[in-house]
C-alpha cells in the first residue's frame, strides 16, 4: 500500500508521521515545537523527512498560509511563523522523493471529505474555529482552491459599521467573530470588561453563569449568521466545523436556524470527526490522490 | 449549425428568439407581456414553441427562480409571477424537442463566461444588480450550481443587527443593500425622506447634487464590501456587475478598494459586456452544451 509522510506545520509545532492511503496513521506522532528562525525551521524539516523518506511515496505538508495551484509555494504571509517562512522552496527539501504541499485547513476538510464528517458529501465547506477561522471548500468532489489557490478565506464581513479591526488588517470579518479571540471580544463588549477571557466564558458558561451563557449564544448566533450566506453562496450538503473552539457550539440549533433563513434548500451542520490530525491526513490523500 | 429556442421569463415580460451555437442571435426578438395565471403562461410558452420548434434542436429556458440540477424543474417561489409558476411541467412542453431550463442569473453569467466580459477566466462571480439583485457562479469553467440547483443566492449579511428587512424575509442580505431598492433605502436613511427615488438619486448625482453623489457612493461601498468577501471566498479571476443599476457604478474605484482589503490574490471587477439578452444567450449555449 502507498505512503506518505506527513508533516503538520503550525505556529508553535511541528507533527509528523506516516500515513496510508487509507488514511490510517502507521507509525508513531513525532512533535517539535516550531523553530524561531527559518533556518531552524528547514533544519527540522530536514531531519524529519531524511529518517522517513525511503519508508514513503510522497512528502505531504500540511501547513498554515495559502497554497499556489502547484502545490509547491505558500502565497502571501503565514501570521505567526517565522517571516522567511512562505520563501520556503519545499521540493528541495528531498531529492529522493516528491514533495506536496497544501493549507491545513484545505487538508483538515480534504479528510472531512474522505473519512470523516462529510463523507458522501460532493459540496461541503469545512470551517475551523480556533484562535483565528480557517476554511475549506469542496465543492463537486474536489477541493476548489480558486485563481491562485487562496480560495476559502473566511473574511467576509458581518459589519458596514466598522466595529472591530480584524487580524488581516480590514473591519468586521467573519473570522473576528467566529474565532476564539471573537469570543473574547463579544465577552469584553457584552461584560464591559477588558480583562475577560475565552477560559471565563466557557468555564462560567458550564457552571450555569447566565452572563456567559448570554455571551455564548451570541458568539454562535454570530457564526450561524455567516452560515446563513455562505449556505445560501454554496447550497451545500453540509457545513462541517472543526478546531478547538467548535466544541462548544450547538450545531442543531444552528442548524434549525440556518435552514429556516435559506433562500436555497436545506443544509446540514456538523463537527469534524477526522480527528486532531485530520491536516496530515488530509495532506497524505491529496498528496497520495495526485501522484496517481 | 446547431440552434435553440431560446425563451426568456421574466416577471413581466417573456422574450424569445433562435440563437446558434455560437451564441450569435438568429432571428428577430419577440416580445410578450407575462400573463398573470399560470394557464396563460404555459399558452404563451406553447404558442412560442408551436412557431419555431421545427426549426433548432433544443428549447432552452432562462427563468426567473432557482433551477434543479437536472434542469427541467423550479426549486420553490421565484417572486413577482403566477404562483403556480415552479410547477410548470417544462418537459411537457414540446413532444418534438427537448427542453432545458435554467435560472436567469446563471445563464447571464454563463453568457459573460462564453462571450462576454468574463470570456478566459476559468473563475468568476457574476452578481446582477437590478430591483434585486441575482448571483452566478462559475467555478473552474463551469457553472457551479451546489446540491439541489441553488447556489449563487447573494443573501449574506452586511449586519447582524437587524437594520433592513429583505425581500426573501430575512435581515440584511446583501441584496437588500446591494439592489435598486437597496439604493432607495439608503437615500431614505441618509436623506431621512421616505419619498426619495433610485430615480431622484441617480438624476440627482448626474446633475453634481452632493447629497446624492454621497447616496450613490455609499450604496456602491456596500456592494464593495460585499465583493472582498467573495474574493476571500472564491479567490476568482474575476467579478463581473450585470443587470440595469450596474451603470451607475464605478468598476475601477471598487477594484482599487477590493484588491486592497482581501487576504486572497487580486482580482479584476468588469461590468457585463453580452448584452441586453445575455440570459437567452447563455440558456442557449448550456442547452446546446448539455447536448453535445
Amino acid at each position: 500500500m502507498r505512503k506518505a509522510l506527513a508533516i503538520d506545520v503550525g505556529g508553535t509545532k511541528i507533527y509528523s508521521t506516516i500515513i496510508d492511503e487509507n488514511g490510517e496513521i502507521i507509525s508513531e506522532i513525532e512533535k517539535n515545537k516550531t523553530p524561531k528562525t527559518l533556518e531552524e525551521i528547514i533544519e527540522t524539516f530536514k531531519k524529519i523527512i531524511k529518517k522517513h523518506e525511503d519508508e514513503v511515496d510522497i512528502i505531504a505538508f500540511s501547513t498554515c498560509g495559502a497554497v499556489n495551484n502547484e502545490n509547491n509555494k505558500i502565497l502571501g504571509s503565514t501570521g505567526n511563523i517565522a517571516s522567511g517562512y512562505p520563501t520556503t522552496n519545499f521540493k528541495e527539501l528531498s531529492d529522493k522523493k516528491p514533495v506536496f504541499v497544501e493549507n491545513d485547513a484545505n487538508c483538515a476538510a480534504w479528510a472531512e471529505h474522505e473519512i470523516g464528517a462529510s463523507k458522501g458529501c460532493p459540496n461541503s465547506i469545512m470551517i475551523t474555529l480556533g484562535t483565528g477561522v480557517g476554511g475549506g471548500l469542496i465543492l463537486n468532489n474536489k477541493l476548489f482552491k480558486g485563481k491562485n489557490g487562496a480560495a476559502g478565506e473566511m473574511h467576509f464581513k458581518m459589519s458596514t459599521d466598522k466595529k472591530r479591526k480584524c487580524t488581516c488588517g480590514a473591519w468586521d470579518c467573519f473570522e473576528i467573530y467566529a474565532s476564539g479571540t471573537g469570543l473574547k471580544i463579544t465577552a469584553e463588549e457584552m461584560l464591559n470588561n477588558k480583562d475577560v477571557t475565552t477560559y471565563d466564558v466557557i468555564g462560567g458558561a458550564k457552571n450555569n453563569d447566565e452572563k456567559m451563557i448570554k455571551v455564548l449564544q451570541r458568539w454562535q448566533d454570530d457564526i450561524t449568521e455567516g452560515l446563513i450566506g455562505l449556505s445560501n453562496i454554496f447550497d451545500p450538503d453540509c457545513i462541517v466545523l472543526s478546531g478547538s473552539m467548535a466544541e462548544f457550539v450547538n450545531t442543531d440549533e444552528m442548524e434549525k436556524k440556518v435552514n429556516a433563513e435559506i433562500v436555497t434548500t436545506p443544509t446540514k451542520i456538523y463537527k469534524a470527526t477526522a480527528g486532531n490530525y485530520s491536516g496530515m491526513i488530509g495532506a497524505a490523500l491529496l498528496a497520495l490522490n495526485k501522484e496517481v
